[in-house]
């Protein structure tokens, strides 16, 4: 199922949309696409009742799309996941996955528009596959019970401001923390419907112009193992977002590229997972 | 005024703790305290209908006391904000505040049990001034609009393991992240009864042996220093914590100290926020 939320920020209203593309209410059944309802979803079931008619359909032609995903308990990061990536950013391969976390006030829909922050002169972008949380995990064993926990995926564009998160004292989190940082979206795509989640294309382009061009095959830590080892740290909820890391093609690894400005636009595509648009804006 | 949630994990209800020490109920007026309802407090309305008899008293003896304030939706932490506990750590002084972030799903509440994490062999408590914030805050100018979005204070334990923080990585997150890693409370302390929160002792002990005893009059960025700069990186909004660093006295600072272990029993005590007292377990 693809499940997303339409209307205006803090008032979207959830909605699953059917294999022919037709869009459903989802209000009758459940507050929001949160936690709670993640805990609960059985995509199957819901795909039967879809497919009875047993759903209003929903007219959303022409409304914004918002985050899959209700405001998040937490969204982590996963830096280096990718070995052209951590080699343009001149690091070494990790060892094991480096985390970091976003503020959940950083998420909007998948075509809004995304701020350059106040002091920012390194804005850059991130096309990412990203992993929904649907049961509360907390030191898995293996990649089995990791496969246990996931609702489904989504693209991310882990905005970063290059300068905040390296020349300003080193802790990341600065730098991946600003108003619109998480464009998140547009489908939440339940995990039955991804055959297969390291075998996805990602592809970024910046004013049309195609600057990444990676798959998710690439990643060093793929994504079963990246929600184990997370679940060791600390506890993932339903409702969490893990943004599993960037392949390269990053402005960062572009010497004499510029950095994003107002009026540019992002455009990212996942295998499966829709597209996303933002027009860069000033804070 | 002191403002608290008494309760089961989850299923905390909202006290105000009036002069005399008499608890009275806040239900009738608010679902919890978070961030709806610290937006819209008026301590001096609310103090005014405690003393004109307006509430119910509440009876929270031997009840559980939770953190004061429901689920943040972030947890901002300052790193090295005290010379003498930058020293012991062996890191420069900081040009400017060095911020990481903690997942909210790490609180819990004052007197609760605190668990060493699987494979954690350096976890370190940290007493800390946590602020907890009122009004949303976006790039604040001065230290006159940074006052003007605080609700008010609490005690914070920063608990940390040290080996996640330093050797996995480098990414401190990864050592702030476990569960029950940031015990808040007993209470929120509305601002305005905090008179300078520059001048507050800070006082922590294990097994009853004094290991910090500091002052907020030490801090390198003072309160007001912090949410104005932390304003400029990310959309600070009410019920938001931040943690504002720890003084000397760390087990990091104490060569041949023992860390954390199952059955130890840390205290923390701040002028005017009261007390916490954790039994460490383990995960």
């Amino acid at each position: 199922m693809k499940l997303l939320r339409v209307g205006p920020p803090g008032a979207e209203r959830p909605v699953v949309q059917g294999q022919d593309g037709t869009a459903y209410e989802l209000s009758g059944r459940a507050r929001d696409i949160d936690g709670a309802f993640l805990a609960e979803l059985d995509p199957q079931a819901l795909a039967r009742d879809v497919a009875a008619g047993l759903l209003p359909v929903a007219d959303i032609a022409g409304q914004r799309v918002g985050a899959p995903v209700a405001r998040p308990g937490k969204v982590v990061g996963i830096g280096l996941n990718y070995r052209d990536h951590a080699a343009e950013a001149g690091a070494p391969i990790p060892d094991e996955p480096v985390i970091f976390l976003k503020p959940s006030s950083t998420v909007v829909g998948p075509y809004d528009e995304v701020l350059v922050p106040r002091g920012g002169e390194k804005t850059d972008y991130e096309a990412e596959l990203a992993i929904v949380i649907g049961r509360t995990a907390r030191y898995l064993e293996d990649h089995r019970a990791a496969a246990g926990v996931i609702a489904g995926y989504t693209i991310a564009n882990d905005v970063t401001e290059r300068a905040f998160q390296f020349e300003r004292g080193g802790q990341w989190d600065k730098g991946k923390s600003a108003e619109t940082f998480t464009p998140l979206g547009p489908w939440l795509v339940t995990e039955d419907e991804v055959a297969d989640p390291q075998r996805l294309s990602l592809r970024l382009w910046v004013n049309g112009e195609l600057r990444q061009n990676g798959s998710t095959a690439e990643m060093i830590f793929p994504v079963l193992e990246i929600v184990r080892y997370a679940s060791r740290f600390m506890v993932l909820e339903p409702g969490d977002v893990i943004v599993t890391g960037t392949p390269a093609g990053v402005t960062l690894g572009r010497p004499g590229t510029p950095f994003l400005a107002p009026g540019d636009i992002v455009e990212i595509e996942v295998d499966g997972l829709g597209r996303q648009r933002q027009v860069l804006g000033k804070a």
